[in-house]
């Protein structure tokens, strides 16, 4: 039997850590760390919202993905310096983007948009996964931020939480959050996004040149939502902390 | 119960039509009609490969998705000249390069580079699993062409069959092949690419402000499933004509 | 003698064939076919005009040009990903617009724009006189539909047919609508657009490689004239028949 | 009868002037004044060929036209600013290019490139009739350069001298050489390029919101020709006058 | 002792000549030459303000420096043409905007904008600082021609001169205005900007591949300053002459 | 007398705070804080140097500076969606890269670029001078990898420690190193980049909508130099404990 490289069980998360306030400007800022992938995951609050949903009354919630050019084992090059942005960044900030947007009432936002940046500053596996999961507990820290300051109509905005972790199959085995080495030689590769109900937000599931059976694509669900849960835990955890830094009307 | 505007059962499929040689240039090329979508596929194999894998001796298989300006409902603005592509499109571009590298041996290709085209003439829906459907027609007859080029290393370079098929709930039912009416208006959305084999390739899942459970998950899957065994039906006739144009060394 | 590939006499036409109601969305949309070239032209109808036209209480009339990537003999890069329109196709795009807005009275469509997308689904020579010639007949289907849903200051805005024809020296011999095979190898190329009046439009002749003698100018005109004489003949044939599809109010 | 404001007869040009050796890295630099257009016109030699043309052994001559900011009544913007050339610099660009290409060997160059640039220090009118005409002159500096330097397989590789004038209907009435206030209310436009030889090079008229007769199209071709009689006049005087710089090998 | 190729004295400025109405469309116009430099230097008058401004009832002076693909030795890349602005040209665009926006009351212009535009006809060295030099004659031009038109709520917006110069360590002495045979070579290049009283506006200099003492930067600073005093009396004298064009309501 | 908002003296810089071995990748990587500034650098090697350089035998530095969306208090737009880098960037990249090829000996390298990133993820003024001097520890880290793995032909190709700080006048007072509160109401505005022995790399003072006495210049400087001595020491201190990550061949 292989195992793997380190020590965990096949179906076993690595150590998850969440730094809240790891910076001081944005309403939440929050480090979140899987393993060595570490993602410095910002929600900031900024007026106004896309001109095709002016006039709605609605709020609005985006998200921009980025890697910085020094997180890959090999330097990549800054997409700002390329002049644009590549299909896989693209691909990641619209997944963040929709699976954050499941959780929230923009109604009571009110003509106001949340801006998600999720920047990686190392890489070693599950970035988009990690992100999700980090600018969940920055989403939440900007909408207490919002209540502070009495900007929501809805008090609670939030619905549920979110999470997201890959699962894949690495020799043969059905593997949850897969670190670089053992996504880069995987069969099939999975991404789930769920909620603390257990329901899911998105699952995008991809043979990586081969294709793969019914039964094992029920499987790689069913360890992705044990894990799943286990995320959720955590993220309640370090959320039942109170507000990083000082709110407004707080007398701090 | 709510019955669908166009009269289908709910894991009905729209009609689906092949045109094969639809235009003469490229090595294979076929408009696809899934009910009034309609998407122009095309193969062009082009000498070399991009400049990471030049010296692997293998080949490559590269795939752009475009919805020409007026293809949709209201007239869509032109990538070309707003000078950047969206991020629909990129994500659709990659998905169908890495749906149809699942079916292909590129070692046969030698260092040559098959490039599918995917042109949706006119939207209603499914576009992108249309576009997958017909490619790989086209890449069919691509390879038909090549093989009588002599340019195969391997005869027989495509191992399956690869098909793809939207489905979602619309009105609380699990629901086959959305047209642009429910897909527009739908809970869940999902695409699923799979083989004749009956194996998966790619599976994206996606609640639209909404969250879906396992269970519909699987249903979902369920009917997909078996709408894939009929398209893979549809792609078996019309690939069981012959070339559409003249071969190279065929006298004709 | 040299005489041509296809057998035709040197100042015959090409087979013109013109489908209307190609696609459904458009309020103008046709296919029209040169011999092999053949080019999706459509009219759509937007609300607003340009900036520097918004309060003058006039319309516009927009063109853009485009090769599909599989139109051409080999592969042709798409320009959305070179991330730049190039000359040749702004060079046609403006050459389309301008001819078109000579028939027209913008001031009968209000501060509304018509947009002509011609993309060319298989080019074999004379793709932009082609496609004037089936621009003009999806401007006069977009107006007829503007004219029904009560949306014309003016009931009959177009003042004229437009059509055009490409002619050139070839082997020595003025010749009428080149197909590729001569046009590669042409002294002198020209396209003229003209009227059913016969009056001109637009005369665009350049000596390829080779300069030439006013006589030849003039021989060139007199074919391209007697050639639009019966490109306007097709074109009358065409629109004769009733809107290809329902008009706003009409009961269907 | 209307009389031009600047009371010029209508078959009349506007005063022509040649400032030769204008700056001195090119290998050819004219500033050319058509009345109160100037545009500065430069041929500078490089080595090498576009990649479409390495191996061939011939050599390329290509040119770009801009218009400075400041060139126009109203001061506008830059295109490299706006990170994009504009429709009318391309085509502009592409018709210096063909119209000087006309007259030279590109065999004597070698694989080397004669570039071309045009910019508009102040524009009033016929700013491209006045690049070519310049271009031409510094075109013929720069091969005089190239043949005191020993690079030119053959000594005289300029087969003809290339002129090029507006003409136009302005009220009514043909007219040659249109500064900036006839231009903008001409009822017809058109571009001639022509050689010394009365040949033609590139023809281009423009119905600008109305057609044209044949019989108009006749008259403006007689009244430019004629004109551009009296521009090869005035390049050959000034041609006549030694190069304006210090020769290779000249011991100057 | 290595003496200067032109014969200068080590604190001698080149030859320094202000053209003003060099072109006639501006308001402010001016051909600046510093020996073999020459830069084409505007201020156009144009309405409004970028959108940051609005509503502040303060004008704005924008910059944008360039240069011709034919001013250096060897032909560079036109920037319209790649497609974006270079490091260099965003560089000196921001210093000669900061440098004479320290001139300028801005509260003057109301909500309008004065636009300098420097094009580089010909380098040799000190192009910036020419440049910089130059437009401040332009915009006295402009704002004479503004006062004229009754546009200036302050009769004299301007508060001071600014002229700038280049300064460096060559062949290890401190030398002034630096052609670019000196420039390329030196081991410390400095640029000066400073104003009539002999205050400071901006200071930017930098080792080359060296670093340099205290003792060097204060030489080179009493060697621009006294530099910049020559310059100013040149800019004095030529601006004591009359405007050179036609003023609003001068009659002329 | 006005004090400074932190209670620092007027020539007193911020805590400085370097964390080497920040992330794992890069060979160099540090984390340096300025007060609440912090800024990630990483000094990546990369084999190969830019094309123009190709064939020299000498190595290449470069750098990039890139400021996080969320790490301004107003959420910034990301430059990669935007398309282009903004002047601000350019000039602040190129000034890191200039400053850090002011110590290191290219020869050594061999024809491999060691790529520097600084990318902030918080900004409180003074982000380029921390970022340079942050880089310079990277850079110190890579060299000693560098070193370990036998790739370089000199052992010690860093001949001086780089430091910078930023100076200002504000409230009329001369202050080193500003945050931002200082920054953005400064009189005048000064970055000092100098090395271990005291000698000047780069100096860069501009007045903000103010000018400066040069005496008010030389009283920057002063200060500047001496607070540059006391960053050296930081910088030497911490580079005195061992390379953070294991080196190659080190058996670690």
């Amino acid at each position: 039997m292989t195992s793997r490289a380190d020590g965990r069980a096949d179906d076993e998360l690595r150590p998850i850590k969440f730094t809240r306030g790891f910076t001081s400007h944005p309403a939440g800022s929050v480090l979140v760390e899987f393993g060595n992938t570490r993602v410095m995951c910002t929600a900031s609050v900024t007026e106004g919202v896309p001109s095709w949903r002016r006039g709605s009354g609605l709020g609005w919630l985006t998200a921009e993905y980025s890697m910085l050019p020094a997180a890959t084992h090999e330097r990549s090059k800054r997409e700002s310096v390329r002049g644009k942005i590549g299909g896989r960044t693209h691909e990641i900030s619209r997944l963040i983007g929709r699976s954050l947007r499941a959780c929230i009432d923009l109604a009571a936002l009110g003509e106001n948009t949340i801006a998600i940046d999720c920047d990686v500053l190392q890489a070693d596996g599950g970035t988009r996964t990690a992100a999700i999961t980090g600018a969940y507990v920055a989403l939440a820290d900007a909408v207490t931020y919002l209540g502070a300051a009495g900007k929501l109509a809805d008090p609670q905005p939030l619905s549920c939480i979110i999470a997201a972790v890959s699962v894949g199959v690495v020799d043969g085995r059905v593997r949850l959050d897969l670190p670089y080495d053992e996504d880069s030689r995987a069969e099939v590769d999975m991404n789930v996004v769920a909620t603390d109900a257990g329901t899911l937000v998105e699952v995008q599931g991809t043979g990586e040149g081969a294709t793969f059976a019914r039964g094992t694509l029920d499987k790689m669900l069913d360890v992705a939502c044990a894990g799943i849960e286990n995320i959720v835990a955590a993220q309640r955890e370090v959320l039942s902390q109170p507000y990083p830094g000082s709110l407004p009307g707080s007398g701090q």
